[in-house]
């Protein structure tokens, strides 16, 4: 337990809850990554579509970013109502199945566990692509460098939520304040020189025009943008992470991590267009990331520039850990309903639901790998899930306002989050269909059914093991007891000891394998005979003769014979099992008594029972 | 089992014994393929050392050849001797283990168990050896090819001992039919010649000499042609294998090899010199096997030269049926006397110990897969641990001869047989032990080691279960049954019902995870009311609280803790569990029924039974 206890912690007791829970300075590296890093990629995924248009692109950077801007704000205020409406953790499933049916629920819960999903994987993939960008040398080892920061990941989350929260306190407000204070540099020089700033390292210039401007082409730059949007919904689905009060707590860390996203967008916004910055080519060898462009106009290549870089980049890494903070969650949640393995709702020895952060943790390793650690192409796949998921979830807040009869001010706020987030799922999903976007929509589905047929089963069971509440004690009968005999020994006489203070009806049962193997002479002098003198009732011994050798078989079939015969009795069959000392000893002993137990269960039936009398071997 | 029976064939009566059993027709496949096989490579060997020599050499093969007859045909009087003295199987393990002591015995054991693992991966990789040097685009299949062997041979051996002897009777013959033909071809032109013919296809001339005659040259050529030797002890091991009467047969069978070898060896080594033909150094390119020259030189590089060469290669390949045929019998011989694990001594589906045929196929497959199917460096190993178990072999019968006061004539033999194979020994060792001889010396002390841990194993196991004999039916009481109880179902309620069945004494054990998780309602309208109400003993209810929320743990200590405090008592755990339908619905309940049986297993004690009863889910 030494090294269980220093990788993950001493276990915490159920009543140390409260202690566990997180204030919203730690809720903001908590649950914020996901979001706060998307200023590293939005705006530079929607400067990418918009290198089409040349140096006439980066005149729409300001009118798009602020479209994207209001939409995050749109959705701050729907999750501000969603929070304080649920505030027992109401995640876009829990709020589209409560107020649109289950079905909505599930689709929600599909479309969020799959973006998650990629949110790991893109994330680590991404961040790790800037470390090997930086050092080449590290090229060769991306999967196993994204492997390490997974784990390290994966490990941090199972020792508690709040060990995460703290954990990661340092790195992200590194990047808010790096980034910052470029953006703040970057301004003063802006207004300092009368919108007309000197870039310290003059970004390359904008290639020519390969299309015109058109209303397709604004849209796909805006559906690339929003992906600056997923991991807002975050909060929502974690609300009783924090301390109580709940609902202060989780709105103050929403309304931070919005406002530092909000600055962070606008100003990249406000430099590129000041600055004249247009995306590179990610594909070709000229490339450079927006940030890094940026962040050198305006602080040239110093140390300013190096430690902006390394905390973008420790940031993008760290972005999924707002997936190990809500998946686990979202899980649960399923869980409870039936719709996923149960265990999934168990608590840890942190009291975080360590089953699913094992269960993203294998997925997210498994993606990795398949794609050796550069996940570009899963990039398109991501944000529909989560704007889905977002549409579902303020359609349900519109539901839920009517019915409980809330102000004509919530039912607004939240139809309009529904209807903006609704037609930017549809924007990102046709613009994005042809990339990839299209295994999304397959993907949902089939989580969907899967979840289904786990609850039918789980339905099935539990009406199949209801109580039935009949008293208990009557007077049944003792079982059958069924001794399989190998050869005499001290096993086998312990073995018939306790059969026999189980029951008056104990059956020995020999499989003799030659014409000469008998042990009726002990029978008779240690079990009958003895057993006649004392007037108790007489075992029965049974000799099966096996003329292909074959052991277990016969006393499987005999057994079920046995219950057959006997249709109101119960059986049991008593198995002495030799218990090796040394794992080694494991090919000095036949496993027969394991290997009996396993047949008679597997083949057996609902009156046979199957009793291990282990012999612990002193050898 | 459609596929077991197709490809092991139906399983077997063990009073089908004797129409498994063997000819001699059958037994010079199935145990002289190893011996045969030599006459291809044991004169090769012998010349590869005469090369230093130059032409020289060529002169020696004859003396030389005849000095190995001799040896050959002592060892065959020797073994003769044997057969008739231990018509149960005397190979050298039991004969110098009853003659010379347990020690002598498994240094015996010892040295053929590493000669017949030895043979099987030599064997097959010098006959795809051969293949792949005629079908060059193949060499790169070498260890897939060695593998297909290997599982060829096992399959086939696995089949039965007479069904090894049957598939391999046309490989046997051919070789030695289309190589006496070769031979008889070649002697007639030299009789017709005077003693000068005319080679068909002249052999390249032999290398200037680097030597000159000594004694230590002459005994290490000695000792390489006595590898011609290996395998003539693999009858004596297995006269059991022969229909009854056993020792005609085995006889038959034996001199039948030795005639034929001996036919083969001395008419190689007359064509040899006669055609004046030298070894070509196996490492260089211009490299031809002798038989490969012997052939084409006589009969020229047509037909006859083809069908021979194939002949060869499929007996090289087929030699390791030898070990497949004797290694089970010599492992089973072992374990009867406790040295090795007792499953090698039962007899599987078809009368075959298919456990040593299994242990065989494996270490043999690891050999090659590490060698990467080429074995060169794997000869030298050979023939030590052979003929240390012929030495032993003939000693122990010099002994036993001495014992059982038998005449001077017989201890005359077997004495010679001794000490030539004696020194043969001692030349092989000390003339390959820098090649990698001293693997077999270090190897064998490694493997008796093993047995007599083994042994002693058994022995403390046998003298531990011993049976004591007692009466069993005594008025104990019955055991104090404990019943883990984790939610109130009808799974809960059966397992109770049995329970209550086997003793007056029945506890419920329950979890609490939760402040407000009981079933203590439950527990008295359906059990302690009615049990109350009906004058049986009234079971009780324990609830043990879990903080850290662990559910088996406190199940166990609590077993142990009631197992303690009752001294003279059996405590019995009744545990339900859960049998699923499906193998995907794994994940959907709990395996906790297992996974307490298996805790309570290992940290259990001699009075902990466990009960498992299923319930056996219908959805």
């Amino acid at each position: 337990m030494g090294l269980v206890n220093l990788l993950f912690g001493r276990p915490l007791a159920s009543s140390e809850d409260q202690g566990q829970r997180i204030t919203p300075t730690q809720g903001v590296p908590t649950f914020g990554l996901d979001a706060l890093s998307s200023a590293a990629y939005g705006p530079e995924a929607a400067l990418t579509i918009l290198l089409f248009l040349g140096l006439a692109g980066v005149r729409y950077v300001v009118p798009l970013t602020g479209a994207v801007i209001i939409l995050l704000l749109i959705v701050y205020f729907s999750y501000r109502q969603t929070i304080a409406a649920y505030p027992s953790g109401g995640g876009s499933y829990t709020v589209a199945k409560e107020n649109l049916g289950p079905g909505a629920g599930l689709l929600a819960a599909a479309a969020l566990m799959i973006d998650y999903l990629l949110n790991v994987a893109v994330g680590i993939s991404a961040g790790i692509g800037a470390l090997v960008s930086a050092v080449p040398s590290l090229q060769k080892h991306t999967l196993l460098l994204c492997l390490v920061v997974l784990a390290i990941l994966s490990i941090v989350n199972l020792r508690g939520v709040r060990e995460a929260g703290s954990a990661f306190l340092a790195p992200t407000y590194l990047f808010v304040g790096t980034l910052g204070v470029v953006i703040l540099i970057g301004l003063f020089r802006v207004i300092m020189t009368g919108g007309h700033p000197h870039a310290l390292v003059p970004p390359p210039p904008p290639p020519a025009a390969t299309e015109a401007v058109g209303l397709w082409l604004l849209l796909r730059a805006f559906a690339s943008g929003c992906t600056a949007l997923t991991g807002v919904e975050a909060v929502s689905n974690g609300v009783q992470a924090f301390r109580e009060p709940v609902i202060p707590a989780a709105h103050k860390t929403l309304s931070t991590i919005v406002l530092i996203l909000t600055g962070l967008l606008a100003g990249i916004a406000a430099l590129v267009y000041y600055y004249g910055i247009a995306a590179t080519d990610p594909g070709q060898p000229g490339y450079q990331s927006v940030l890094s462009m940026v962040t050198a106009a305006v602080a040239g290549k110093g140390v300013l520039y190096g430690l902006t870089m390394f905390s973008v980049l420790l940031v993008l890494c760290l972005s999924a850990n707002t997936s190990f903070a809500d998946f686990p969650r979202l899980c649960r949640a399923v869980a409870i309903d039936n719709y996923l393995p149960h265990s999934l709702t168990a608590r840890g020895r942190r009291l975080v639901y360590s089953q699913g952060i094992w269960v993203l943790t294998i997925l997210a390793a498994i993606l990795l790998i398949v794609f050796g650690g550069v996940t570009d192409r899963l990039i398109p796949l991501f944000a529909v899930g989560a704007f889905l998921a977002f549409t579902l979830s303020q359609a349900g807040m519109v539901a839920h306002w009517w019915r409980n009869h809330g102000s004509a001010h919530h039912i607004l706020i939240n139809g309009i989050g529904a209807v903006a987030t609704g037609i930017t799922v549809l924007v990102i999903a046709s613009a994005k269909f042809t990339e990839g976007a299209w295994v999304v929509v397959l993907l949902i589905p089939a989580v969907i059914l899967l979840m289904t047929r786990v609850h039918r089963h789980y339905e099935l069971v539990a009406r199949e093991i209801e109580a039935k509440g009949r008293p208990i004690p009557r007077s049944n009968l003792p079982p059958i007891v069924i001794v399989p005999i190998e050869s005499w020994n001290a096993v086998t006489e312990k073995t018939l000891r306790f059969a026999m203070t189980l029951s008056g009806e104990v059956q020995g049962v020999h499989i003799a394998c030659d014409e000469d193997d008998s042990i009726t002479a002990e029978w008779q002098s240690v079990v009958a005979g003895p057993a006649q003198e004392a007037g108790f009732p007489v075992p029965r011994l049974i000799t099966l003769h096996s003329p292909y050798r074959m052991v277990l078989q016969p006393v499987v079939d005999y057994v079920l014979k046995v219950e057959k015969e006997n249709r109101h009795r119960v059986v049991a069959v008593a198995i002495a099992t030799m218990m090796e000392r040394h794992w080694y000893h494991y090919f000095l002993h036949n496993q027969r008594g394991e290997a009996l137990t396993a047949m008679l269960l597997l083949r057996g039936d609902r009156r046979i029972n199957i009793i291990n009398v282990p012999w612990y071997l002193l050898a």
